[in-house]
């Protein structure tokens, strides 16, 4: 292993699935004509074991010893007491954070992109496909392809490949293939270059060509986050902070994770959702999702069949959309810009076990500065919607004179987000908040995909 | 404490002074006309307690409370063995590394800047200066002056600040006031701006207004490395590493660090050298000082004394040197930019107790990139030097047969020099290196500086 055996423990040996214990059954994947899909159908882009813990209702999933081993490199990653800001916000809570930055590529990412590489690998798959925006899912996947001598192709939006060379620099040196999307490569690609031979690119766009290449050449797809096995590899996170947090003698009343697809706050408070289901739990923890307000899934959005891509190619999924056809502003928090919410959360909204808030970016930024002059570390915009929501939290315990105690995932530093700091710093940073009627004509959109047949539960 | 209680224990309650296990005694700081420098006249620009430990002669300096509360942020940082580097290079040999890139700023710096900031703020001072080139030390700064709630002037070289403006926004965001240097606040720096009102700016000018404005205003100045009490601060690396390499049931043959001004790989190898004079060493340890051939100070500098900054402000220095007015190359590694090296560790590598190696930018990002790929871990051009080492160790151990064990201090993260990475890639990286006469006419200018009288030792 690489990590000092004094540490070795602390790493799960096991992820954990929250499917068994959700309060309902999840509804399935639907084709366009209402029909489930097949776990086998899932199997021409994805890994067969990621298929297999796609579906899975075992509760427990064994943390492979290669991947394990990986983990280790930066795993048990720390549980930090905010002990200077609950001193500027002169809250009588306790907030605690756990630090997923230190991971080399800089974020929770990692933590399922070595778990998919490894299962790509063992199966003999040469070469994965994905797409990013920013590039924090795409250096994931570069890290992890390195590690096990998979070839990786990452499409990476247009806009930012020109516009944020660092993290494709990131990409590159990890071994990575980096393509400006939309490429000539695909017949996706090619259809929004003949438009605009300097087409700006958009996720969803990177996502149709990341599918098409994959499907046409043998390669596996690898996905970042929304679907079950990417949240249940996120959950060592969780599992580590239900231990470290004991270790402070304490538990938290609130579990606070920021929300695009869902899989930094699954990977949280779900072993603490387990917990309160099995009864162990020390106190009536409750969760809580945050969102920007530009992109108000949870907030603002309705929980319908809606597909998962910008491009209507994938399944449709059960969940809070805003609609596929919406247009998230470029909001520096580029890992929440998705119009939709990972199934399992989207239930738990639905059925009231989780909590949502949104906010707006500049409130969101200020409260990052505010945190990195407290602390000391920098929030990476996605992280910082956490933050806000922890500081409300610790604001309202003040006026109520509640000692609570607060838990919130730092999911990734922001020392690759030091162009969106300067911006808010110079005071140029905007606002953007969709109207109700632009909200409304989108999910009218979606609304209509509801398949009127094959519907269960 | 910020840390979960479990891994506390880790964090050294004293830092290791090596002066009193020093072979011979420590050649004082001179005055120009040859007289030692008092303590007392330190402390025009240095806080009374640093100054107390730049010339304390106790083996252990007990770390405050306040201050091992900050390092709990993120110490004990990671040791960890690079197996798949060992098993691409098929080497017989264990490689570990201690990674001081998990700490907010992102190296090791924060060490000894949470201390004198610390230091400082007890004292009542409200306001520090310090120089920065590619702004690793001023960031550092700004971080732990944040903290402790004491404002930060900082002088950025000013085609840094122009070319690089990352490290300026990341000060900016811990509440630092960045100034481009040379500057209109000071009398060095309105000459230089006189001179050419676009002066590109050197470490050189802008130690000159760090202090001189320290000086003029009551201020007290911070520095990032070569004297001993900040070599001192950096000795929790090394002490931790000595703990944590025992857990792995090894012990190293060889301890490994890039040099520019010493203190990161002091603050490695201090704590074995202090187990190798004590007899309690398991093995016949050795120790190897790694900096860039375009500043081969240990290389091909000589033994003397010299100023300590270019502009010769600074008390005289015995150290090896290649002459203060010697301009080093424009190369990647800032922070090995420096034309001396601590006292301390010249007095080590004359007496033959400390050995010292040279490489070129060009091989040391070819090993870098090696290392990010095998590793996952994207090193700091400067702590690249030393993987370079490591890796030329591990090849020897390979063609002898000798499964030696090798440490080398990771000082950083390399994810704010991704430009410099860019760069390699492309195949546009320069090579410099002096030729001799080049370095002959520096150091002999140095030399003539000795001063006749007052020599002790």
């Amino acid at each position: 292993m690489a990590r000092a055996p004094q540490y070795e423990w602390m790493v799960p040996r096991s992820w954990y699935n929250i499917v068994p214990d959700l309060p309902k059954p999840l509804p399935p994947y639907l084709k366009p004509n209402g029909e489930p899909v097949a776990p086998h159908e899932f199997e021409i882009l994805f890994a067969k074991e990621l298929v297999r813990q796609e579906f899975s209702k075992d509760r427990w999933i064994q943390i492979p010893t290669e991947v394990r081993d990986v983990y280790l490199i930066w795993r048990p990653t720390p549980l930090l007491r905010a002990r200077r800001l609950e001193a500027l916000l002169k809250t009588p809570a306790r907030i605690y954070y756990k630090f997923e930055g230190v991971s080399p590529p800089g974020s929770h990412k990692p933590n399922t992109a070595v778990a998919q590489l490894y299962y790509v690998s063992r199966e003999g798959v040469q070469r994965v496909t994905t797409e990013t925006g920013a590039g924090q899912w795409g250096s994931s996947v570069a890290f992890a392809a390195s590690l096990f001598g998979v070839k990786a192709t990452v499409y990476m939006v247009r806009a930012s490949y020109m516009q944020k060379p660092y993290r494709r620099v990131l990409m590159e040196l990890w071994g990575a293939e980096v393509v400006p999307s939309p490429s000539d490569r695909t017949e996706a690609g090619r259809k929004y270059l003949a438009e605009d031979p300097s087409h700006p690119g958009s996720l969803g766009i990177a996502i149709s060509e990341a599918v098409e290449d994959a499907v046409r050449s043998g390669a596996k797809y690898v996905l970042g986050s929304v679907l079950n096995h990417v949240l249940i590899h996120q959950t060592v996170i969780g599992l580590e902070a239900l231990e470290q947090i004991r270790y402070f003698g304490d538990y938290p009343d609130y579990v606070v994770g920021a929300c695009g697809g869902g899989s930094s706050f699954s990977g949280l408070f779900w072993p603490f959702y387990y917990e309160k289901r099995a009864g162990r739990a020390e106190k009536d923890v409750k969760f809580l999702a945050v969102e920007p307000a530009a992109v108000p899934t949870l907030t603002r959005g309705e929980y319908l069949y809606d597909f998962g891509d910008t491009a209507g190619l994938t399944p449709l999924i059960k969940m809070h959309t805003v609609g596929h056809t919406y247009k998230p502003p470029p909001i520096h928090a580029g890992g929440l810009r998705y119009h939709g919410c990972a199934p399992t959360l989207s239930l738990l909204v639905e059925e009231g076990e989780v909590g949502a808030a949104a906010y707006r970016q500049t409130e969101v930024f200020e409260v990052a500065r505010l945190f990195a002059a407290a602390e000391g570390v920098v929030p990476a915009p996605e992280s910082a919607h956490a933050v806000k929501a922890a500081v409300e939290l610790a604001l309202k315990a003040k006026r109520e004179g509640t000692p609570v105690t607060i838990l919130f995932n730092m999911s990734g530093h922001g020392l690759l987000d030091l162009s969106a700091y300067e911006e808010y710093l110079r005071g140029a940073m905007a606002d953007a908040v969709p109207t109700a009627e632009e909200l409304a004509a989108h999910i009218a959109r979606a609304r209509a995909l509801t398949p009127s047949s094959g519907l269960r539960g």
